[in-house]
């Protein structure tokens, strides 16, 4: 894709340094967010893509004037003290995610491209500019932490931020697409499990104990939370952009773009959520204003908000407190209906999932095994012919069309991962954005991670499967370990106050023991009907210090990656529960939700103890007698099942 | 201890309480420790035993005028949101290894004590005081880091700290002990194995690279590290107090009671740490406003800086950079030679504590093995008349007298914990604080944590042993999972760059399977012959993230206390190593210092897995053939020692 529309790219670069002139800017620094920080991003506001073909879900871009010339960029705060070469006026920073992508993307004949983990804007920034040089930022579009934490390296280096008036690359944008407004649907209480007017009231009660007036809420999906509401801007995330002001007399201010509400909605709106005060969005900057003279005490979470925002208050003079938004537990510890929803929409899954892989089985097995042990020539005749069809994008396909089988079905909750081979050691390979998908036959592993938001709740799964010939010891040694890890987590008790900072290595010991590990982290808080990624808790090296706590749904997906080779990720989602085990009253346990079994032939059982051994069984016990007393199986998806989950 | 000068302790309080009127102060927050920073301070600095007769390492006073009345307190950030009452005007606060012993020492009709993980100084001032409020806090005796957050949380509630010239309790102690002012002694090159001039050397080359003109090193370990000498001013911490300012040009400038400094010493010092500009300690603050004035860039670490210091610069307009103290690493990833003299060291423990448990086991034992199995009634008589003798004292002081047999020894590197049945539930009981040391007789368990700087480095051991009738199978349960969690960390493997935060739940993960934990961390760093307790490393829940490197010296002591009963904690102590397994290239590993082997009579073998009994034959098999020829050992000894390595 990167010989697209390449003058596309040199025109709107060239023009925006224009503007970076007129505005006396040295660089100006271009974040993927838009002004709701939400990760996935409307057409309107695809900058980053636009500019360089750059898809991915996050990442910078920067842009200077004048600062041709190689400058060497020593990294001097990294152990290798890496020398890299600047080659050009711009650059694209991506996280570990995306550092192929990025390439197969974006023309490195006019970027440079660096991985946010050995380079960040910071850096690069401070080695290209002199002292006294000035980089326009948008604040809308980072989070006032970030901007703070920002701000302060730069300054160290005598470089100044100017915030600027208006997003410099939206005025050289001609053909930018019209924003994308579909109207707010109302996410009925027998889904969400607790009225709009009951968490309203909770809220306030919790601004009144804290002694504070009002809280910004400026997370869309916080908001949607709040008012129990759902939309569908987004191809993943159902939700749509707006901002509110709670109070803590329980009044609310909703800011939106009116074209969101239509005239259904309008009318029921009330019945719904209560009264709610609404204003145009464009209003928010006036509410600002109003806070800061008002002398109100007003909470801001400083990492959802985006720096404007605050930026503006604090330079009113507004009295702010800062810390996590105040609905971010109530909204991460699910309630009973949601909790009970996500087991149905896991059920769904479980199902579309299981006939998905007794379809993939049936198709690209038994015989490969007979191959693997030198079977007979026609065997693999025949497996190749059955499999010709298939490639990654049939298989994402197909899981999709299951799922759709499946009733309240809504839409993916994000860009399936189907990855065959050498594309699986990609953490997020997307099959849609290389120009062919490859095709099955050659490769041994296949990994698929998918997601759903069903109206009960929303799924995320990740299984590596046995499809074709030649599978080595090393992959099955590998299987073997990444399996060890995910059930060494996702077997361990916890007492309340545990955050899965502390959790995290216990995942990664079994990979570490024998010199591996993975760049990702090991878990992720899921939202109901939400974003699939949802803080504020996850199981990984850094971030989050808060506690796992009942009702919190998290991914455990520990994996092993060889680059060029193959991938393997193992992904279940779980609920944390009180542990019900004698003795422990105050610990926490893992309960799982995902209903799919682990492909066993790729297991090596020795190198499991009794106790992991003990808990794949019960887990695989668990998903027969669920999933097919649940579903309307085929002989043959029976007989898969069966197999499938026997001990071993 | 409590009906001690208890008289005394009123008439200061009396006199102290007239200090803050005449300062126009509503309270005094009083720390325990001094400007230093050290934790355990010299005589003429017990302010706070002074006052109070608690001896504990570490805790806070707070001391209020004309707030008689008893005011409910209200732990408003807690779960529970206890609610205490205030019965009097001043309060101790300690942490949770103390929280036993202060109610032994301290009288509580005079004070409320709080034990620090339920009710900070923070939370107690602002519930006692009004807006406006003022609290002295002498800035020297505490760091800028505590002083900083101090600071916030009491702002929020309007009260204000108000920096004190003098330390006031000082003002009205009328028999504070003299200055400790022991000589310098040079620590010889043979033990610490880098010249103080490449110290100075690579510490201004640290200051260059970081474009960086001076540093102020005001921790005394530091300097006594930096300048490779050592001190007796205190009973455990074998440094005396000074502080320098060390500049990018290799100039040092040395602020240090002259006292220090012997003739000889004088006569020696250029010949071993180069030239140094020495000036009295009184003069620290004339160099502050010095280094303000220069323009110099200062690097400063606010953890180990008091808070005087910084603020002075800060108020005073110097260019501050603050951060890790930059000599923290180099001197935590001990040298070849430093580690070469931790085995020395620990090799001549391993020698004292083997003899020292064969003489206990010769006095304790086997006869309590009948006794349990409801042996002959002669059996416990004959046991009882030869423990009649014993108690905690005797058993601390015999481990000292064993050690002192070793060369090179210098002193005990903390009190020993020595400590029978129920005193070992409290995690740093001191037998020397009570009335009467617990006699042995009727107890089955006997915990001793006792560790000693040789001239070679030092040690820290705790162990667990089976002294006496009446063992519970409750009691080897929860040593073996004690011994499990000790194996579960000592046996980990772990990438370069991982931190002691991430490594803590590896350690609690058997016990909390159990639904156990411990409420102290699972490791701290320890200093070459320096604080037992040294960072910037430790293995704990919260705090550091300084990744463990190669070098470091750290301990793994989980533990478990049963109130009242018993308490288990099972330490050695090990050093940092890069992991010599095929394939494991980048990762590293522990490789114990500690040779004294664990009561395998304690251990329920089955519930060890192979892996676990297989690292505990290997250690138990390094022990003996490391002990065996190092030692001229007795008989009764060797026997010991076959028996209690012997493989299970």
């Amino acid at each position: 894709m990167t010989e697209l529309n390449q003058d596309d790219s040199l025109d709107l670069l060239a023009a925006l340094k224009e503007q970076l002139l007129s505005h006396e800017l040295d660089a100006l620094l271009l974040p993927h967010d838009d002004e709701y920080l939400s990760g996935e991003v409307t057409a309107d506001c695809e900058r980053i893509a636009t500019l360089t073909h750059f898809t991915g879900s996050a990442g910078f871009v920067c842009v200077s004037v004048g600062r041709a010339e190689a400058l060497p960029l020593e990294v001097a705060n990294r152990k290798d003290r890496a020398m890299l070469e600047l080659a050009h006026e711009q650059a694209v920073f991506v996280d570990g995610r995306y550092k192929v992508q990025v390439k197969e993307q974006v023309n490195e004949d006019v970027f440079d491209c660096f991985n946010l983990a050995e380079v960040t804007p910071s850096d690069y920034l401070r080695t290209l500019l002199p002292k006294k040089s000035r980089v326009g930022l948008d604040l809308r579009c980072v989070s006032y932490r970030y901007f703070q934490e920002l701000k302060k390296e730069l300054e160290l280096a005598g470089i100044e931020i100017v915030p600027l008036e208006q997003n410099l690359f939206d005025l050289v944008w001609e053909e930018r697409p019209a924003p994308v407004c579909s109207p707010v649907e109302i996410f009925p209480d027998e889904f969400n499990g607790c009225p709009s007017l009951q968490k309203r009231k909770n809220l306030a009660q919790t601004l009144r104990d804290k002694s504070l007036d009002a809280t910004i809420i400026s997370s869309p999906e916080t908001v949607c939370w709040l008012l129990n509401i759902r939309g569908r801007d987004r191809q993943y995330l159902p939700i749509i952009n707006s901002r509110l002001v709670a109070y803590a007399n329980e009044a609310l201010e909703w800011y939106i773009n009116f074209d969101h509400l239509s005239d259904e909605v309008q009318a029921n709106l009330e019945d719904h959520i209560g009264h709610v005060d609404i204003f145009p969005e464009s209003g928010f900057d006036d509410v600002l204003d109003r806070l800061a003279s008002s002398q109100c005490s007003i909470y801001v979470d400083p990492r959802t908000t985006n720096a404007h925002i605050l930026n503006t208050l604090y330079e009113k003079g507004a009295q702010v407190e800062t810390g996590l938004g105040l609905c971010e537990l109530p909204k991460a510890c699910k309630n009973a209906t949601e909790l009970a929803g996500e087991h149905k929409a896991h059920l769904k899954d479980g199902v579309a999932l299981c006939r998905f892989l007794a379809w993939l089985e049936n198709i690209a097995q038994p015989e490969i095994i007979e191959i693997d042990d030198n079977g007979p020539e026609a065997g693999l005749a025949a497996y190749q012919e059955r499999v010709a069809e298939l490639d990654e994008a049939v298989l994402a396909d197909k899981v999709e069309e299951l799922r759709k089988e499946q009733g309240e079905y809504l839409q993916p909750s994000f860009a399936t991962i189907s990855a065959l081979g050498p594309n699986a050691a990609m953490c997020h390979y997307n099959h849609a954005e290389v120009a062919t998908p490859r095709k099955f036959g050659a490769d041994p592993l296949y990994l698929i991670d998918t997601g759903a938001h069903f109206n009960e709740g929303t799924t995320d799964i990740t299984r590596t499967v046995l499809v074709g010939p030649n599978v080595t010891e090393q992959m099955q040694l590998m299987y073997t370990l990444v399996l060890k890890s995910h059930i060494a987590l996702a077997s361990t008790i916890f007492p309340r106050g545990t955050s899965g900072m502390q959790l995290d290595a216990i995942a990664r010991r079994p990979m570490w023991e024998h010199g591996c590990d993975y760049e990702h982290g090991t878990g992720h808080g899921v939202g109901h009907v939400l974003a699939v990624h949802e803080g504020p808790q996850n199981i990984s090296v850094r971030s989050s210090t808060v506690a796992l706590d009942v009702g919190m749904v998290t991914s455990i997906e520990p994996g092993y990656y060889e680059d060029g080779e193959y991938g393997i990720r193992l992904e279940n989602l779980y609920k944390v529960c009180p542990c019900t085990q004698p003795g422990c009253q105050n610990m926490l346990c893992f309960e799982p939700l995902t209903l799919v079994p682990f492909d066993v032939r790729l297991i090596i059982r020795e190198m499991l103890t009794v106790a992991e051994r003990t808990w794949l069984n019960d887990y695989h016990q668990n998903v027969h007698s669920i999933i097919e007393n649940a579903a309307d199986l085929s002989e043959a998806e029976q007989a898969y099942l069966k197999e499938a989950t026997a001990p071993i």
